[in-house]
């Protein structure tokens, strides 16, 4: 159990000995969304841009925040051209607008396409000056840290998902390179997240499945992460601990709840979309698990999804009504799942074992089984329901592979919190374990 | 069960139907304190007023804090005059020497009342003008709203205990009405607590004892809080929704961690001060109690507990080295616990037997016992740990009951949270059954 870290931190190495709490802003109740007026009322805004996509632009979601916006008599434009799994030219196509205007508050109605490209537009148009790539996480981009003043971001996530609601973090497909990267700075997170599970009846079948498998894996990931004792070197300066600190007493606790939440009402909440006390159980999952990845960070299956989803070929998801191939954020992230905890467990066996019987595997399991009993239950999930078979499904084959751990190297940020350090054959042994996950 | 909160928040009641996120600013780990120094410096401040008591004054924490303040060269001054439970004389004295000064950073070194005390020096340091009763919560005071800014305040707790570096909210005694009241605002919260475990190897056996059971009652009533969404009635704006806002799927999760730590540590952090661990896990429990408390509130427990320590007689602690009677806030706190959960239980028997299961009980009790399983996993407590054998102990008598009820009602704020609400016979018939405890 790495559960005593308290216990741990005396000792004399250059680790890590602290850690900051997961702090949230977020407001959750049925029919919140009706308060979005007053809160922007409040900040003092005037002209205020609200994003989101296509696809819920028309659903209520929408509805109810142009309602509430109209009801204070607050003026404010729309774009709804936000791109599902955004790209470097989609945040530029964003920023634009975003700087053609004037505006003094934003708000991102969808999920976390919508609100990751919203935060890169309030960015950029409160620098107006700034070259793209200059806040893009090095080595892709700068990495420039954010010291202008951002208009206040209130997210009104409608996906029960990424999270991105709780966090200072905005993802992309960078082109030009085949990779998913981001902007990550805590000046970017919202500063209300009105999380209201009545937007969630609206969400397509796959899409609560594949967001509900980024909740999960987010909840794993953090709590399977690096413990923050171990991370190194030990910051000269609190301003330099980094917003991923590895797992910690706090971050488990989140992610506890979250898989205790999954392990109860994920499938009911994909089954049957009228299920209201399942998927609002599953929505406030997802700002739960949100909290606690954007304190201790997640590790491989999100470094993995980074060079998948960026290498997609023709895959298209059902329901996603997308013009363009996409792998969802979810599916390319969970699709390599039961092969990385099987790598991963040996580094701490307990952790694996725990986190499986919390989603409702046995009890009783060997340490040297702990990967394949986490792995076992993934599946179980992940056949349940409906999952792809593997890289293959998606269109990949082990020529891919080299390519796909090229495009999983740089994702540092996020590999160096796995328990286990991989090397380039290891990652490429968790892409070929990945062909086939049943 | 009241987990479900979700599915019943679709009634058209005036009722509750949202929360907030608990929020946190804690930086946990031990040896933290010698980031003090940097953080201040990143804060730009060039005039610290450094605020503890006479006890911690010649600790290791104080030590610390200095060090760590010396090595960059800070300009500091100390005001090491704070009183245990502090008085309405005593804040004013404190407020006194902050205005004095002109100081753009406060650090609080110590247990809930160096915390609270700092709190009111900066804040009506920061509004010179204001008389002392301005800010004080209705209906002693005028409970005005805070809206100067404050200067940034860093928390450094020394007891695990009132979880006072997570909330806005300053306690005292009020003399003139032998009434403890307080300053309850988020303005007041500290901008940063560290949370130091090794300063907790400072405490005295009885702090340690009756700050762990603030800690514990913490947990016990935010758990047992009314749940949010029967709070009545529903904010007609946003930022009318109380700090305290009843029990919800967040605090909870709070509440159920801290009594997990309590069930495994409180005995022996108490019994053996070099226990690290046991201390160490204790001094963050009280941090994770703090969140869930600032966010559900408290109920019986400490609405009555301000009355009691309001009227002390001669009773005076062991260890506390204190001039004056006093009555420790946890000791006030909890010497009521048994009886008040006994009242409350039938409001939510299954969260009642839940929490004793949590903190080492029997599980296989019947709703009607619930109360009383609670109640007897108090006393095992209590019992093991010295508690005085109730009120009796304290030195009040059945007479005292009427003027202890009338001090009690004035705790709106509180008690109204309870799940059961009471009428003055109930009030006095909770007081009655706490004279004695075994």
């Amino acid at each position: 159990m790495l559960v005593g870290h308290p216990h741990s931190t005396t000792s004399k190495e250059d680790k890590e000995y602290a850690f900051e709490m997961a702090c949230s802003n977020i407001r959750y109740g049925p029919g919140v969304t009706a308060e979005l007026g007053m809160d922007v009322e409040s900040l003092g805004a005037k002209n205020v841009l609200v994003m989101t996509d296509k696809n819920i632009a028309n659903l209520p979601p929408m509805t109810k925040v142009v309602d509430s916006l109209t009801s204070r008599k607050i003026n404010f434009s729309v774009f709804d051209d936000v791109r599902v799994e955004p790209t470097n030219e989609s945040f530029e196509a964003a920023i634009s607008f975003a700087r053609a205007g004037n505006y003094d508050a934003f708000v991102a109605v969808g999920g976390g396409s919508v609100m990751d490209t919203c935060k890169a537009a309030n960015l950029y148009a409160a620098d107006r000056d700034a070259e793209f790539l200059d806040y893009v996480n090095a080595p892709i981009g700068k990495g420039k840290p954010v010291t202008v003043k951002l208009a206040p971001l209130i997210a009104v996530p409608t996906t029960a998902g990424t999270g991105s609601e709780t966090t200072g973090v905005a993802i992309f497909d960078h082109i030009p390179l085949s990779a998913k990267t981001g902007i990550a700075h805590r000046a970017l997170r919202p500063l209300l997240g009105l999380v209201d599970p009545l937007h969630t009846l609206s969400m397509p079948r796959t899409v609560a499945t594949y967001s509900g498998f980024d909740v999960l894996c987010h909840a794993l990931e953090s709590y399977t992460a690096l413990p923050y004792t171990e991370r190194q070197p030990r910051p000269p300066h609190p301003q330099l601990r980094p917003a991923y600190q590895g797992s910690n007493p706090i971050s488990d606790v989140w992610a506890r709840d979250a898989l205790k939440t999954i392990s109860k009402y994920f499938i009911r909440s994909v089954e049957d979309p009228e299920d209201v006390e399942a998927r609002s159980h599953m929505h406030l999952a997802s700002a739960v698990a949100g909290i606690g990845f954007g304190n201790a960070g997640v590790h491989l299956c999100h470094g993995l999804s980074y060079a998948i989803a960026g290498n997609v070929k023709t895959y298209k998801p059902e329901l996603y009504n997308s013009s363009h191939p996409l792998i969802p954020h979810g599916l390319s992230v969970v699709i390599t799942a039961p092969a990385v905890f099987q790598f991963t467990a040996p580094a701490c066996p307990a952790r694996h074992k725990e986190a499986a019987v919390l989603l409702g595997g046995k009890a009783d399991v060997k340490d040297e089984d702990a990967g394949l009993a986490l792995a076992d239950v993934l599946r179980t999930y992940m056949q349940a329901l409906g999952i792809e078979d593997g890289l293959t499904a998606l269109g990949f084959g082990s020529s891919d592979v080299p390519r796909l751990v090229e495009g999983t190297l740089p994702q540092h940020r996020v590999t160096k919190l796995a328990p286990r350090q991989q090397t380039h054959e290891q990652l490429g042994d968790i892409l070929h374990n990945s062909m086939t996950v049943y």
